[in-house]
């Protein structure tokens, strides 16, 4: 093996980082990672595509050891590690790193937080092990950003299988060459393509990177040999999957550059484009309050791409709601928030929502950004209402606060757990770093009667 | 869905083509390609790669229904799957269709005899099923090649998941609709990658492709969704994994044009550039039988590549001899014969073929083509056999006759089962088509304490 090489030299990095050495602002942006990712896999546990998908693979599942959070059937780790993924994933609500499109937490964790159902795991060690991941997927997905991407690669899924290797080679303690290993094992199921956007496939990408990447670990250990250059060699993973690539993004800067930084969460479960108008509109209605039914219009001033993407005006459905900017202003009106609830069929049907969205129209206007929205409410006794909104929420230079997570984290765990179980499952993942095992934290996730059971388990 | 897409229109053809309507050479040349398969099964099944996949994905398998070939262990049909595609591919030994390069076998049949294992499949239904699979997935590896092969991607792996999805879709019965899901579903998930060639990692590929093409036909069964234009979509298969591709060859003359016609069978374990000369040392040995002591001098004329690849003198491991074009003119003469066991170290070491590998030199010569080979071999009395070998045998032109295959799979077969049991494996096989239950066959396959398990549970 040429010990100079970016899979040798990577491998090496993943092995024997300590999170020591990780300066306090990256461990708490890893933190609000997994805050924000608990949050968006327990909201998702009970999407369709995950009760499909427990039931498709539950017969081919090994001994039901593993939680799925947010759910009260178990199943074998790896299988855990993929309805995590899904879950994790469904919404699009979870973390995005603009840099490259990536949605880095959802395969490191899926399978970190399953693996950790069956084995006693420290919170240091978890959280040593997500960094190493993160930082590791990130890089390479750096590395074949945009070329990769713009052909087409749904990056999630395939940078993102490098992650879940990582993180779990790094926790079963592998050696420098059996990490090797799993990177070319990784490198070689990587997959997953942007045809699916918009289907169930779509989440699965990041289950299957979770649950592979896991797989390539586990191999890797008992001596499952793979190509040694599975980065950087004439038909490794950067050549074949990508046009163009820069491969010293892989190995520049380790222990000093935390990619981690720049990850950003997403403030509203909608197409980004639509997070300028949402977000002034919450702002109005947090200030003036106005009654729906003195809402007498909306007019919007919105950059040209809004309207070729989320233009949809006779709704029915809520899923149509997340192509609508209308139905964005409408709801940070009315309800002065917009979670996953805010996309219901019932909230697109509620009437007060639905009476505003019906008096909002827009203008493209050149002169604004993607970043940006203009609102103005008019109200029927003729006082108009108007925000400029400069920069969106969510932004990576306007981060959601670790409050505004919270209520992120709330407003998604309540579709999965009952409300005296999520305080405590919220307050115990901000303190992941100190539990003495994270199967604490992964029981309060779990629905009551399963929680309870496993913590009888843990008494007797 | 557009029903004029290619996608549509292999589905359309996947679940609605018939068995009756294919010519019968087709169908006997698809039953000699079970026989290869099912021989090189056997052959591998008992390789470290197999053993190392056991023991890792043995803790994750389902509840031990399903059959592995040549193994006493059973795990779930989708491990079983992966562990057929394994010990199928491990010595690269299957059949390859010279037309793109592919092992078309491996990922279909391994699906198939797994998922048989488990349910009651007539051999009907599964030549039927087996037949499609091949077909669909060399169109769609036609469609890409060369330009996806030559980036990189082992098209074992990535045509072949197609091949599996189609197969068990079959067998399934999904409608059209599901079976475009299932399509998406083998597309998001094909993968496999050149770099891992010379590691385990390379017959994974195949086993990972029988597993994820049989999962994705489970999930499209049960609705869950993919993108309805997996193929030829502008973010789809052939434009991400492919410079340059031709869709028309995925539906152009369906069930007109079968590629199974264009298999080839290797008769010999080794690269495929050894195949003359070995070839011309058999016909040699069956002539004249010359006594390996008797031999002086053995002077090759091959094709310059050869001695490119294929030099190698002072080898003493077996793994060497499949790059000595020397010890395959050694075994080829004092054996009369190239199969897995003239390629173990035992063999290597024999002082018979030692002492004629070491008489025997090379030239390489312009004037001869890859296919070909010219033989001398001078013998201590004077006199010298001499053989011009002018299409090597297992080309496409001069293909193993079935009693040939009959041997490939009887020197395999013996490998992984009790002599007296290989005789009835292979008679079934050569019948399988008129099988009720192709769990008849898979039975004979499988170690007899298993297999006489089998039967009675048959029995009782």
């Amino acid at each position: 093996m040429n010990s100079m090489s970016e899979t040798a030299t990577l491998a090496s990095w993943i092995v024997s980082n300590r999170i020591e050495t990780v300066p306090e602002d990256v461990r708490h942006e890893a933190r609000r990672a997994i805050v924000n990712y608990l949050g968006c896999a327990l909201g998702g546990s009970h999407d369709e595509a995950v009760d499909i998908a427990i039931r498709t693979f539950g017969p081919y599942s090994g001994k039901p050891t593993g939680s799925i959070l947010g759910r009260a059937e178990r199943l074998d780790p790896l299988h855990a590690s993929l309805m995590n993924g899904i879950s994790s994933h469904v919404y699009d609500f979870d973390d995005t790193t603009p840099k490259n499109y990536m949605h880095p937490t959802s395969p490191v964790a899926s399978a970190l937080f399953a693996y950790a159902s069956v084995h006693s795991v420290s919170g240091r060690d978890f959280m040593q092990a997500f960094i190493t991941g993160f930082e590791a997927e990130m890089r390479i997905g750096n590395a074949v950003y945009p070329a990769h991407y713009d052909v087409g690669w749904h990056i999630t899924g395939t940078a993102g299988i490098f992650g879940a290797a990582a993180a779990i080679g790094k926790l079963l303690g592998l050696s420098r060459h059996q990490m090797v290993w799993a990177i070319g094992l990784a490198a070689t199921q990587a997959a997953g393509i942007r045809e699916m956007f918009g289907s169930m496939a779509k989440s699965f990408h990041a289950g299957r990177a979770a649950q592979n990447g896991y797989s390539a670990a586990l191999l890797a250990q008992v001596g499952f040999t793979a190509g040694e250059h599975g980065l950087e060699g004439p038909r490794g993973f950067a050549a074949v999957q990508a046009a163009a690539y820069d491969l010293s993004k892989i190995t520049a800067g380790l222990d000093v550059v935390y990619e981690l930084r720049a990850n950003t969460y997403k403030p509203f479960p909608c197409g980004i484009v639509n997070h300028p108008t949402i977000d002034g509109a919450i702002q109005i209605h947090r200030e003036h309050h106005p009654a729906p039914e003195s809402i007498a219009a909306v007019r919007l001033h919105v950059a040209p791409l809004v309207l070729d993407l989320c233009n949809q005006t006779n709704i029915t459905r809520g899923l149509q709601g997340k192509f609508s900017v209308y139905h964005g202003a409408a709801i940070g009106l009315v309800r002065g928030k917009a979670g996953i609830q805010e996309y219901s069929d019932e909230a697109v049907n509620d009437w007060a929502i639905k009476r505003v969205r019906e008096r909002a129209t827009a203008v493209g206007d050149g002169s604004i950004t993607e970043d940006q929205a203009h609102i103005e409410v008019e109200l029927t006794n003729g006082k108009r209402l108007t925000r400029f909104v400069e920069r969106s929420l969510g932004n990576v230079h306007r981060p959601l606060t670790d409050r505004q997570l919270d209520e992120k984290f709330l407003d998604q765990a309540v579709l999965a757990l009952p409300l005296e179980q999520v305080g405590r499952v919220l307050k115990q993942c901000w303190e992941i770093d100190q539990l003495a095992d994270v199967n604490h934290l992964i029981h309060s996730a779990l629905p009551l009667a399963d929680a309870r059971g496993s913590e009888k388990r843990d008494r007797g």
